[in-house]
């Protein structure tokens, strides 16, 4: 299973954004639709051992589960449909029970210290960082989790938490990328075993 | 300097399709949109040294000029604005006198052959092939032209137009990939020197 978790500081947490302003109106939710793109997409398939959670403003978590999702397109309106579903929930979504709004997309009532807890439980988390190794020098672990963040850099206690959880800190190049196409990088870094296996 | 010219089968000709339904009403100018997206964009930067060929429909061309680019913003919608605002110049684009709609962005009344023509006189044309060699095997050229199709195979024709012009014939990975996420991946393998250089 690989899992990403993509922190989004502006994006909405109610469902009254318009579809027609992602990028304005619903605080850059474009970023985080094409970073679900990136995650599940193949050519003429989804990948099915992929699990993505949106934090949304550290309130609200959108997870999409690739082994159940349907109606999953590749443009960034139609996922950005698919949120504020899961988003018309949020009174159903009490606690930590997940909500599901449409099948393999379900919401909790979680911000990104639970969400990070529960991932880090069950997976090798790896970050990102300019500092970080060579992605090329590290064997690809069994059940990674990839921390990123939208277009803002994480903020002070979120890069502590992420320090503190990460097995693994390295980077993609030597180029600072957005988020959807760090998430791309990896997963080419992951499907070819570290560059190994073709 | 890095070209990628990716081939729109179903994409329009004229400017009159809706920005709100680019997905359908626009044949899947969603695709090209994001081509462009991850052929110029770097976390609060954009490459310069970046060249995209967008084939409408083997008709018309879009060019795209990293060095003299304004306007590009990073989602779907707003990229389809500069492509239907070079289509409105489509009186003016004769022979292959390129006009320009926007600042980097113009228009030619070019298919296929001779937009790759063009290219393959100036750089080192590399097709993406699932039975080239892993293109963690050949070292980068300095002048690179990728091409590739929109969701649609190549077409038998254009296939045996890149299959004469090629230099290199390489695959990135075990999975086929959205045109978007080749060229993610094609320019990750380029910023590291063949994923030599971190």
């Amino acid at each position: 299973m690989r899992q990403f978790v993509i922190l989004g500081h502006d994006a909405p947490t109610t469902p009254d954004f318009p579809l027609d302003d992602i990028t304005g109106g619903a605080g850059r939710l474009d970023v985080l639709c094409r970073c679900v793109n990136s995650a599940f997409f193949l050519s003429h398939d989804i990948r099915e051992d992929v699990r993505v959670h949106l934090v949304l403003a550290d309130e609200f978590t959108v997870t999409f589960e690739g082994s159940d999702l349907r109606r999953l397109n590749p443009d960034e309106r139609s996922t950005a449909a698919l949120i504020r579903n899961a988003l018309d929930e949020r009174e159903e979504a009490i606690g930590h029970m997940p909500v599901e709004s449409s099948p393999g997309v379900s919401l909790t009532r979680r911000g990104f210290e639970p969400v990070l807890e529960d991932v880090a439980a069950e997976s090798t988390v790896v970050q990102l960082h300019e500092d970080g190794e060579p992605v090329v020098d590290v064997s690809p672990p069994e059940n990674p989790a990839f921390v990123l963040s939208d277009h803002h850099n994480f903020e002070a206690d979120e890069a502590d938490l992420l320090a503190d959880a990460a097995d693994h800190r390295v980077r993609l190049g030597p180029e600072r990328l957005h988020a959807d196409h760090a998430i791309t990088v990896a997963q080419n870094y992951l499907d070819t075993g570290g560059y190994e296996s073709y």
